[in-house]
């Protein structure tokens, strides 16, 4: 028996398991692959490259399931006229991170769209909520890529206390099973967003290499900062830094972060070689402290139906894992 | 109907809610309180002030409860002698956190006690496993105090996973609520462990400014890092570090904490004065980020009750917070 939220009939869902708009690598397959398997897949729009969102957008006009888009809000500010890119193929939710969603909130619902707002502590849920917010995402600082500080366990309870009802609650950072799907249920939360264990599916856009060393990774291998961006050229707003993989870069410049300013240009270069080569050695693997739930790379839908599974199992009190002692 | 869970069996408690042996602050009339309200009293043993530990385990001797005795692990280290003091009154378990304890688990062991010990990463729960540990505490860094970076959604599964059923695993960290209670449950754990939520009850002997302090903060308003145990001429081994409510005195020092060394003599003067007269604009209220759902000072009692009736409700699914959804 599926897990019904008011999330699922928001979305048009069977499983209130949504996909994270990872840039680029969440393209137009896995959204499609996470829809078609009863979840809720959300393109990757990330920084707005325009001919490819036209291009995978493209592939999902006309899709049977609903799926959604996402945006950097801050970096959408710069490129509005992508909003009508997304709104063309008729998206059931546009989904906004990392900045204020309101001047772009009242397009998106003349669209018809659901207004979904990522947010990092209450002063931006307050502010996706009088702008409009359909639902509200609670990342945790446990999530991969861009965040903030606040963690999961925290940020999911004051964000449920703060929406009081009024809208769903999902819960991102740090969730890559069953077990995790059933405790921000039971935390309040009415569904979760993964994206580090949809990293690591077969139709994930990401490298291979990159997937492999998801799978290798274990827990407390993720390191959060400011380390990557800096090396891209491509520092954020604060309060939002990046999480991923602890590499050979990483713990190069680890605490050096000034020098590694000063010295940005070399750096810079080493680090785009890296990322056009494949070396994850230097180029960062951006992904989140679920990585230690994650040991293999399957088809997308085999993700959702075993979380949805699992998570059924445990809220169902057929599995309660607290009850397996052995010994 | 309680909760019951191995832990409860082990302990011989009604409740799986563990009282966090705070130094000084969990004293025998807290440590008594928790206990006789079903849960597991544990008192601070902290670093080991003689006097101190003989005056409030005296006041335990005898009693009907359970209850445990905590120590600081690297601190016992320096007046093992200590732990006959503790053994002396009967507790039903030693507790240790921040070292290897090793040394001690034969003597507690043959005293009939049972030994739990906190851990904060894998590495550290392999050695109390192999020390012979019956129970272990997975903390998160959200807890209050000294602890280490691994988040409370990230080293519970961590831990449940590597402990495979062979002893009970609770969960610490960021935990306030019945809402926490039940999703540490659906994570495997088999209960939790709470300090910032049993520092704000009428029989913590910490100062009522502090708890006070406790009740108005909100979520987000604690750090941690080395201020205030540099401040206190009192810096821990790595990985520790301490996590507390945002004061003056964390302001003033964030990210300066080298030049503090370099002043430490007059700050630490500064600082004990502050302590000295209950100035928590300096001396820190030692807390974690369960602050934002702790609005009152209750007789401790009332939050044991209060914690597993609700973590009962959800979890028999009488009041599943995830369909409570009112719009």
């Amino acid at each position: 028996m599926p897990i019904d939220t008011p999330l699922c009939g928001l979305l048009g869902i069977r499983h209130p398991i949504l996909l994270a708009p990872m840039d680029v690598i969440a393209g137009a397959r896995l959204t499609a692959a996470v829809s078609r398997a009863g979840g809720f897949g959300i393109l990757g729009g990330g920084y707005g490259d325009r001919i490819w969102l036209e291009r995978e957008t493209g592939k999902l006009k006309g899709a049977q399931a609903p799926f959604g888009i996402g945006f950097i809000t801050w970096s959408l500010a710069k490129q509005p006229e992508l909003l009508d890119v997304a709104l063309a193929v008729q998206p059931r939710a546009i989904m906004l991170s990392f900045g204020d969603p309101k001047p772009f909130a009242p397009r998106i619902k003349a669209a018809g769209a659901r207004l979904i707002c990522q947010v990092q502590d209450e002063a931006m849920a307050q502010q996706a909520l009088e702008a409009g917010a359909d639902i509200l995402v609670a990342q945790g600082s446990e999530a991969g890529g861009h965040g903030a500080s606040r963690t999961t366990i925290d940020i999911v309870p004051a964000i449920v206390d703060l929406a009081a009802g009024r809208v769903p609650v999902v819960a991102a950072g740090g969730i890559g099973d069953g077990r995790g799907l059933a405790a921000m249920m039971v935390l309040g939360a009415a569904g979760v967003l993964l994206g580090t264990r949809f990293y690591a599916s077969q139709e994930c856009d990401g490298a291979e290499e990159a997937k492999k060393r998801i799978c290798a990774a274990r827990s407390g291998s993720t390191t959060r900062g400011i380390i990557f961006d800096l090396s891209r050229n491509n520092v954020w707003p604060a309060p939002f830094n990046g999480r991923c993989l602890i590499n050979d870069h990483a713990r190069r410049w680890q605490g050096r972060e000034m020098e590694l300013l000063q010295n940005v240009k070399a750096v810079a270069a080493e680090y785009a070689a890296a990322r056009a080569s494949g070396n994850f050695d230097i180029a960062a693997v951006i992904a989140g402290e679920a990585v230690g739930l994650i040991h293999d790379i399957p088809p997308a839908a085999d993700i959702v139906e075993r979380i949805a599974a699992e998570a059924d199992q445990i809220l169902l009190g057929r599995r309660n894992s607290s009850t397996a002692l052995k010994a």
